[in-house]
């Protein structure tokens, strides 16, 4: 389809391989874990250190957040930046974070490895067009109200740029069910491995809201072909400044990061391939 | 909470163990398969026969088919049941059909080991407060416009007519994605195991309305803490009467039910409990 | 279309009267109101007897109630008729009871003049067969979550038992937003002016589930081509036991009632039609 | 609440007032009419001089096009302006066009009146910010999948930033129907006259996606107490470049315009207040 010309994915073209720090995304795991926003130095680097050791490939942390309401906590600002700076220093571990202004691009990417387009600005198509400027890798998060079409078709802005570096993300759609924060869509997940050539990873955090939920849904992301998982992590989840709720420990993580490697593994003894 | 007082698990509580044929749902893995409607005894002896050498072991087969138009093929009706008897006879596989109206239950469990209330009838109270009454299983699946509490109170209802026999069955809800046919919930199977000490099952026939996602959605489901998987299959999925494009081939179901096992080897290999 | 050979609007076909007491629904202005549920003979009938006066030429009363949870009241049940029968002959209104269970619908048709498909079974067909073969009007309401083509399909399936006598009742579908209980979808009464030969009217009791926003919507109604209004009202709304937020009082009911009459004749006085 | 400090009715404060060219929006009814997108400077002085000439108030013209698409028409751009300057001298109407980027804003507002920021940048923070810091007044459109709330803590983003001349815009949001392009939510707009100071309005175009609902849905949204309509009108409805199904032509548009105002005469009639 016209719409979709260079996102689509056909005979001649090979699958897009990512690559992140030391991980091929599309042929190794890649596992996202940190807190849902930087609070402080002290707290990102604890954090980087331990997610690190446990498993995790890319470090989270959002330092600009979009916040429903004004008065809420929106995030520590480019401050942050030298925090994260300072993580890079100390563990090496690469990181993402959100972009929410195309006036952050340029500073952001002196120090962050993958830029973050979230859920709210997935047809916000200044920002889409900037991004796709960069070499940096991207993670383009599903709006929570956009079709699968939609989101390739957001995708497809990017590409036309000139940056092919692009991850989905799963992260839940809007629905009538009120008992999770969205409904994680893992059909989507499925269907991206027929639809197109880009590597696609889930995130039951904000996919469900609910802390109870993340193991499982992780483990069912991989067998539903994701090339990786994201999830929020905290040293004290019930004191996460934001998404307390659908933030586990890092004690819990371990376990997570643990499950979802011998899941992983298990899938590439079963199968090249579920589509 | 008063409304889910004999649904929810609690610590006294057992988790339910229903049994049909030789499987245990709830220890075992239950693997349901067979065409969307029932359409000769022919038809659905040699599917029977096939499906349980390929690993069912419970078959599924429509008599009485609700249809959003009345033109439409609504199923072989009660003469169906001399064929799901035959097939019992030839190949000892239990059946699960679906009931429709209350006065056909009586002559249905004759013949048939589950009773099915599909999606639209998850709220039709008459028919929820009849199969309370029975003895046999129900599969009671989720209304495609039902939140999760709305279904475990429809289960309610019939436990507290004295049938404990439920299986619960995710089978997508209704969003505005169009891609998909529906978008199956596996947060509900996972929020589930929190929730009640019933089995619960995942059909991703419907709830992904596309052939080519049924092998990941299954072992998806899986992942995500199902006790089994539902699909239709037929000896030629495009000339099934209704659902073609939701059904497997034999030859696929194959591949899917080898699949299913192998993922719930590893997922008790993994864990006791994912929750 | 096949599917909607019967119910759809053609030149070679008139628009559908349907007579309910003295009024003609379709030509006019169609106003039922009264309690959700039947509590009491005394209850019944001093509200009946003040909406009568108010402007209703239509009460609506249920004596069988579809409840999510099986521990809420389910309505006074089979000896509600004897009030209902009661009402008649004091105040000569026309009656409406919604009918749940098809073994309840030849004694329910003794006493009242209109029967109620309620949502939760605007699909479910052995009803829908059964009250195609009765003479008097049914009020179809629309499933919460239908597309207007599958609630037309349920008329065509009462449609093609004989009973022509069918009102289509908007009630609000269920989507994302939670300020109102359901989305009360006003382009769908417009819609069905295009595309049936049937009456079609609008209830924001359950549309809103907001007791403030029922005026409003009532009169937005009938701009949008409702051929009447349905509402919840009460003497004391907030003892009603049940849907007490969406319920008026009868002050109130005096006023939205003297309104929809103006606003009617007022759209009688700029269009023939607004289709 | 908190949440909403700024843009909560209260009875200290009175309802704000929009003035917009001779219109005081809150008071008199605002007509705004327009092509979905700016074509030539020949195309909109036309339409301007008819739609002015039919009653409407605010001439809509978009010159930057939000698309799904990369490879759809994004509007004439920048070269735009002129035209609209054109319009302006030759008509002395208002202007009223989106603007997508923050860096657009300086530009447009010294050529247009009003501007609009749309459904999917609803909740896009730096545009609204910047937009909160000029003085220009706002139509803010309804994210076709926000809630009421976020709806307005959006405004509440605007207002902090000392704009204090919002318009709000209903505009339909996504459901699972899709009979219409969205489900206008006209209970949205009774229930901001509760909630908000601010003046509300409706586009029937993009709420239903059909030519012949908008003339329904116009009367319909005045009688649910909105401050007025907006609508898609075109010389040639069928050559429009975008979102021709929901664009009337101007003779129809004469017939529209003539009823609002007629129906708007007939609201102030019966009633001060609707809630």
């Amino acid at each position: 389809m016209k719409d979709l010309e260079k996102v689509h994915k056909n005979e001649r073209r090979d699958r897009t391989i990512v690559t992140v720090g030391d991980i091929r995304v599309g042929i190794d795991c890649l596992i996202v874990a940190g807190p849902c926003a930087v609070e402080s130095d002290k707290q990102i680097i604890t954090i980087a250190k331990e997610v690190k050791k446990a498993g995790a490939n890319l470090l989270r942390g959002n330092i600009y957040k979009p916040r429903t309401s004004p008065y809420s906590f929106s995030g520590v600002q480019a401050k942050g930046l030298r925090y994260l700076n300072e993580v890079k220093l100390q563990t090496g571990l690469p990181i993402v974070t959100e972009v929410l202004d195309i006036r952050d691009i340029e500073k952001v990417i002196e120090y962050c490895d993958v830029i973050q387009v979230g859920s709210r600005n997935m047809q916000n198509y200044s920002l889409l067009r900037e991004v796709g400027k960069i070499d940096k890798p991207v993670i383009l998060k599903r709006g929570f109200m956009a079709t699968i079409h939609e989101w390739l078709c957001s995708a497809e802005y990017i590409l036309l740029e000139g940056n092919k570096n692009i991850i989905l993300c799963e992260r839940g759609i809007r629905t009538f069910e009120t008992y999770t924060r969205n409904t994680l869509d893992l059909s989507s997940v499925a269907a991206l491995k027929e639809l197109t050539h880009l590597p696609v990873i889930s995130d039951p955090s904000h996919g469900t809201g609910k802390r109870g939920l993340i193991l499982p849904l992780c483990l069912s992301s991989i067998m539903a072909g994701s090339d990786g998982v994201m999830m929020e992590v905290h040293t004290d989840p019930n004191m996460s400044v934001s998404d307390a709720n659908q933030t586990i420990s890092l004690e819990k993580f371990y376990d997570v990061a643990d499950k979802v490697k011998k899941t992983w593994e298990f899938r590439q003894s079963i199968s090249n391939c579920l589509i």
